[in-house]
């Protein structure tokens, strides 16, 4: 931080989306129009190009062997999935819910995996019908595979998921290092490697994944790189050569004042190097990158309308149809230990200067229902529209859409 | 706090429900057979028999005059609402869904009253045709009342909701005092009421609500109190006699370690006071208190299995198949700046000691997914039925269900 400057820290500029005159373009089309087009706000709009665009920059910005998985998690909205199946290299799910969404997709049943500490016997089950990739991640489902193959005769494909001796340093969420639920511990993959050859599942590979949302670089050179050693120590143990190794993602987006789009370049080269490696001490295995957030968050928007204009004790309150029951990150209240703004915009006055600092609340009654706080934006009246960015991951799905009964959103790709 | 102790603070006993050899019970039935005759877990269940005493307790504690509303957000499950609608003497809704949900209840629709800060105009519109009872929370309603009067006929019942020029002390959460979305500026209210009385309006009262979730007898007292003043001050603008005061609720309930059940002889002898003043200085108002967690919160339970026992670096996990998708508050991720334990018992071992330090996890993909953190519990083992207490408000409907595509709970009404 440089200290000789009071200027406070500022959202990073989302020119992913451009404007034309006043209003906010998505996927071409005005936003005004594309509210009529939707019939209600309010909505999430995910943009098509913008897509298929981040993927594309991605696959430049890395080398040519590294496959690109996509995280559903993020966004499992039917048609956004159907749209990346058709772009990367693979889909991993997290439930068995996902997976039947990546089927419809189309993806490929061989490059769909499937991880998640609490697996199910139906989830695995349907996972081994499937002809998918299981991430193990506890002895008790070596057990239940080798049941499950035994009942159905039909194989059972399973990588390791391994909880990592270190931890990704700077990340937005610690997934790996000291106890966890995620995985098995490094220290006890030879002994669960050992089970799975007796028990005759089909080993493939592995799968680290050390943490998300990381905005620093060389965090994540460094955990690639010591998931990649520990993969290779690991592979001494294992039943047969890897075809597969997972080495998670973990690649951040700004969401707040003063972050920064993350930088490419050295995990790029790092990525060469690994795979330049990997050809020689593990000629069978795919290097696989999964993303979930990175993918789709910068494409998404939350639109909502104002329903009124408040002023309070001096202070101004744009009072919207949206709120937390649909965007719960944005209002601070998922996990968020200090709540921030995320970048904010009013989406048909785009022509306009931020003229005074406002706070946008939902029609909860509850002050969690927060969308930005004192914020500088433009003079805006009932009817316009507030455009929350940085909402294509964990918006729809990781909101509490019941709280209230309010009118459920809307989600389209545009 | 006693420095003297080195004891950690625990969790006051969740005595309400009884246990019969191992089994915790529920409306009497054990907790196994409970779970079969829903047909799944996780599941919430509320105890019909725990809802009835709550009232009646709290009816014995108040005075005879004070009228008792159910805030029907704090759990909109139909069974629930209808079961309380037969309790209490009003129904607040903060939606038109939620209207929808008190109206098949049963509840008298002169009983019914609404509030929120954002309400759309169909809402308004819909209110009126039931022939409820309007919170006006900003003039741009007046308009809209007017109008929707105009083009229906029928009388708009309005009460002014108050934004106080105090606050609720120690409140969980604060709802009034400085600038807020919620109501009117106490001091802009004596030209609200002009307005409703130019506009034809039917007024018929006051609601000040000043926070919510107090564990501390005295500063309810003091709300409470100042709320009446406020309430007694504004009423000599009034365009016609108050028939209708609500003076809010914000009754606690202990969720966490050292917490407290709320006593309420104050409450009881200070509402008397405030009662006879009112027969006196307001002799046509019902005085009303709104109450929602406190209603429900204790009598409701959520019930998960657990999937897996994992240890990790020497941690016990216990993976269940419920989590914050399900139950966001007691994940800690819902507005809480410090997480806490909610209290959590192995519900099937309720006859064995806490015999270790675990950790209780959800399925998701997410280190969030914690339900109970380094908690000493009973020895569990998959199958074991892990039970949060302190669950029937806030719990179903404040959640993200839809996140990571697990299966949806289940609620029943025991």
């Amino acid at each position: 931080m440089n200290m000789n400057t009071r200027e406070k820290p500022a959202h990073t500029p989302m020119d992913q989306f451009p404007s034309a005159g006043r209003e906010l373009l998505v996927g071409g089309i005005p936003l005004e129009r594309l509210v009529d087009r939707v019939g209600q706000t309010p909505f999430y709009a995910y943009d098509r190009e913008l897509l298929t665009r981040r993927v594309a920059e991605l696959r430049a910005a890395l080398p040519a062997s590294i496959k690109l998985h996509y995280a559903m998690k993020a966004n499992p909205m039917p048609a956004v999935v159907s749209h990346m199946a058709r772009l990367v290299d693979g889909i991993d799910v997290a439930s068995g819910g996902e997976l039947r969404v990546a089927l419809d997709s189309g993806a490929d049943p061989h490059e769909i995996s499937f991880a998640g500490p609490g697996k199910r016997h139906a989830e695995l089950r349907q996972a081994v019908a499937a002809g998918i990739l299981i991430n193990i991640e506890s002895f008790r489902e070596v057990a239940e595979l080798a049941a499950i193959r035994q009942a159905t005769g039909l194989p059972a494909r399973v990588a390791v998921r391994v909880n990592p001796d270190f931890e990704l340093k700077g990340s937005g969420m610690k997934m790996g290092g000291g106890p966890k639920q995620f995985g098995v511990d490094a220290e006890q993959v030879p002994e669960l490697l050992a089970e799975i050859g007796k028990a005759g599942l089909a080993f493939e590979g592995f799968h680290l994944f050390a943490g998300s949302q990381n905005l620093r670089p060389e965090a994540i050179v460094e955990a690639q790189r010591k998931c990649f050693e520990l993969a290779l120590r690991l592979a001494e143990s294992a039943p047969a050569p890897v075809k597969f190794l997972n080495l998670g993602g973990g690649f951040g987006i700004p969401y707040f004042p003063g972050e920064q789009h993350l930088d490419l370049s050295s995990i790029g080269a790092n990525l060469a190097a690994i795979a330049a490696e990997a050809g020689e001490k593990m000629p069978h295995a795919q290097i696989v990158i999964e993303l979930g957030r990175y993918l789709v968050g910068e494409a998404g928007i939350y639109v909502t309308k104002v329903l009124d204009r408040k002023v309070s004790r001096g202070h101004v309150f744009l009072v919207v149809d949206g709120g937390l029951h649909h965007h719960l990150s944005a209002s601070g209240n998922f996990g968020q230990v200090i709540r921030k703004n995320y970048p904010v915009t009013i989406g048909n006055r785009m022509d306009q200067p931020a003229a005074e600092s406002v706070s946008v609340v939902g029609p909860l009654c509850t002050p969690l229902d927060l969308l930005a706080d004192k914020m500088n934006l433009a003079h805006a009246e009932p009817g316009d529209l507030v455009v929350i960015f940085q909402s294509g991951a964990y918006g729809a799905t990781a909101s509490p859409r019941g709280f209230l009964s309010q009118p459920d959103l809307l989600e389209v790709l545009v």
